[in-house]
């Protein structure tokens, strides 16, 4: 998987490099975020397409976000379709290279690897590994649809696990209730549907038919980058690992310019704004109504923003291309954090306990800012239609409410209270897999019953048989000795009457 | 929890005494395996029983077990109906005599302690932690009717998660799944009327009426003693941790005696006997039988057996009263262990990787041996029925086949393969309760939710009510409609038959 997605398994290709194994990441010749690396071999494959095209692309598709309808369900099919408008561009694109790439499949299989690990929110890798019959370990933060649950035979009631794009809590109305089965309802037809060109490209690779959830229930581990500091709870299977904040780093010293530039408003702090790897540019006027808010803030103010610059951006507010986000975060005087509530900015803002201004802007990111905003730690506003007043406002109240601080903090130490970290974690899970050819004896039985099975509709159907059959054959005895009871009394009568 | 259940957990307080936290065990004066320590503080209370009169009872329950029906279900009733008579005169009696003492409850309450940690499977500890409101580590192997998984809101498919006292795999036929789902409904019913003397003693204590549901949901951590190497993979909960295997230390060298003896059959190695801490003892004509197979096999035999010496023990054969027994599995000529199948042996064989036969007598110890049967790591005979052949050819399999070897070896290999050993993982979340008071962020929204909420089906009647209405209203539109669109056409001709 290319973006952001790359950025998470890269810490972990590179520390399973350092552990002695030969690790070969497969990727693109064109790409956003992969490239060559001096520890790790990469194996590269011509694709119809350059790294400038997906750049174009992703940039037109964050700008077109800006002009999305604002509420629920439409933001939510509106960011469905935009999804798949990339998924089929790119990503099946590369699939369709890479699948057709005959010399570098089977260098693949020649090479007999101990595993393959793969992202399946792209399902490539996941084909491959069905074809190549390889122990598979799954990196992700999660798949349209809850499929990595589905596949995993993981039971998510709809009571209070809330799906995804809904924006709501563990805790649910009545109405959202509903509202979450319909949506687990629309999922039974949408899912089908958005993925059924997937499957085509998997069955005539494989030259077999199967099924979303049969290509990922060879996984041997799911290292699923959350953990319930963040999530809310819900059951879980022994063969899912939880690696949230394996992204997190100890902050670094910054450069002498950021140094002083930090330390520009003295005791007030400053404030990191950053809308993730994948959108660094937004319409003139959303920067202008930003850069208004900034202005009047009494908080020094870093925005990574590589568009033309605003008019109206105060003296307090530097523009740059590129910044260190941990870093920064980890600095004591950082006082927010205004993100897209990507993951990744997420746990760096949990790991360095700073309070949050969600901006959301698709994916994941509005289920994300409403977990932290759950727990009081941060504000989401809707990028679409705030003002530089609700900009302020929800500046004004993270920085200076000391709840936020309090809540993040909490979560903080929570999330950093544990017996092993996740980047360690997740690397012993790797080499488990490597070693042992796999999980097997993680895998539940589930796998091997069907629906009617699985929820004992057979045998609940078998005893209502059995029970109806009882009252029956009962009933019949009774109303059968009832009768010649009566019969055999009556009939001395009868005959009476006779005589 | 008296008896092997403090075994396991005596080695936790020990090591969080080590690392500096003042632990308070609560015990009664009388028990069979709890006693003074130089590490840890103890708080003893009276008991109206003594040590001896428990061990006198114990033995007697172990030598009728030794008379029991040998086949499901009536074996699980009668174990059942045994393992109660225990609850009733020792359990609940210590039960009534800690929460009758005034002082030493004020004691506590006095004391602020920082968490509570107890074995569920005495419901006397949970009663404690609601009253003195205290964050709670459960501590356990399991408890009857999945008490524990219920009460941790964890869904158990009835599918392929079967229900204790089957002895049933997680690949049930059809006619088992029958079953298991009518052990669940029987539980319904046993557990409840077999637990209401406990919800009658925490009703007096607490002045409130309870569940045991209520009771155990406050458990902030389910520190669970296995692990799925053991047990059939399930879903399972965030706050649930997995600590098989917490009993396992690297073996010691052996005293010279016990090594001479070890030795003394070269390479046939020797064989380890022994029925838990619990049974030292047996009926004359089985402690024959078992003797009389020994004498015919080439290994040496070390027996824990203190009753009287059967007049046909072979020379090759020696009774102890104890026996260091994770010493002499970690010994490299260790070539069987015959068990009771109790969970702390079965995890020291897995641990020292040498196959067993089981001769499980009650509680779990039935399902722990299909366990490890249904793995191919050892043999279960039915100590009631089987003939020294029996015992003979299940030694000679485990022993000669390289299978049972081999499956013990995986199961080995794969138990110890984990990040952290379990005794620093106990260590690891009882701490964490300690710091954070408990771990409120792991505990699932669905403890707010009743039966009918959680399994949705207010939301399910609610969408078939608005379908019904819908298609009523609909249908009555269109029959409406067609009366209307009827009688304008059939109007004019009546008109036209009357002209």
């Amino acid at each position: 998987m290319d973006g952001s997605h790359w950025l998470s398994m890269h810490p972990l290709v590179e520390k399973l490099t350092e552990n002695g194994h030969d690790v070969v990441v497969v990727i693109p010749e064109s790409s956003l975020t992969m490239g060559g690396s001096e520890t790790f071999t990469v194996q590269t494959y011509p694709v119809p397409y350059t790294s400038q095209e997906i750049t174009a692309n992703f940039q037109k598709l964050s700008r077109e976000h800006f002009s999305l309808p604002s509420h629920f369900p439409w933001i939510a099919i509106e960011m469905l379709d935009s999804m798949m408008v990339v998924f089929n561009m790119f990503y099946k694109s590369f699939c369709k290279s890479l699948l057709s790439n005959a010399e570098l499949i089977q260098n693949l299989k020649d090479e007999k690897f101990d595993a393959l690990m793969t992202d399946p929110f792209s399902l490539c890798g996941t084909i491959l590994a069905e074809y190549l019959d390889m122990p598979t370990v799954m990196f992700l933060r999660g798949m349209p649809c809850s499929f990595d649950y589905i596949s995993g035979q993981c039971p998510t009631p709809l009571s209070y696990v809330p799906r995804i794009f809904t924006q709501y809590t563990d805790k649910m109305t009545f109405a959202q209730r509903v509202k979450n089965v319909l949506v687990r309802m629309l999922e039974l037809l949408y899912c089908r549907l958005s993925y059924s060109s997937w499957l085509q490209i998997a069955s005539d690779f494989l030259k077999k038919d199967v099924t979303v959830e049969e290509l990922l229930s060879r996984t041997s581990i799911w290292l699923l980058r959350y953990d319930f500091i963040f999530e809310f709870p819900k059951p879980i299977m022994p063969n899912m690992v939880f690696i949230g904040g394996i992204n997190c780093k100890p902050g670094k010293p910054l450069s002498k310019s950021m140094e002083d530039f930090v330390n520009s408003s003295g005791e007030h702090g400053f404030v990191v704004f950053s809308l993730g790897s994948m959108v660094s540019e937004i319409p003139m006027d959303k920067a202008m109504d930003i850069a208004e808010a900034f202005r009047s803030i009494p908080q020094t103010v870093i925005w990574r923003y590589t568009g033309k610059v605003p008019s109206n951006l105060g003296s307090n507010t530097h523009l740059v291309k590129w910044l260190p986000q941990n870093d920064l975060l980890a600095h004591p005087k950082a006082r927010a954090f205004i993100t897209h509530a990507g993951s990744h900015g997420i746990y760096e803002g949990i790991c360095n306990a700073v309070p949050m201004v969600m901006l959301p802007l698709f994916g994941d990111q509005m289920d994300n800012a409403k977990r932290i905003e759950s727990r009081g730690a941060g504000v989401t506003l809707n990028v679409l239609d705030m003002t530089p007043e609700d900009l302020i406002n929800a500046l004004d109240s993270v920085i200076n409410k000391p709840s936020y601080k309090e809540n993040i903090q909490r979560l903080s130490a929570l999330h950093l209270d544990r017996p092993i970290h996740p980047l360690d974690l997740a690397v012993h899970w790797v080499e488990f897999v490597m070693r042992h050819k796999g999980a097997p004896h993680l895998r539940p039985a589930a796998h091997d019953l069907n629906w009617i099975q699985y929820h004992s509709l057979d045998v609940f159907a078998f005893l209502l048989a059995v029970l109806v059959t009882t009252f029956f054959i009962s009933f019949k005895c009774c109303t059968y000795t009832c009768r010649r009871c009566c019969g055999r009394k009556s009939r001395p009568k009868s005959k009476s009457k006779k005589e």
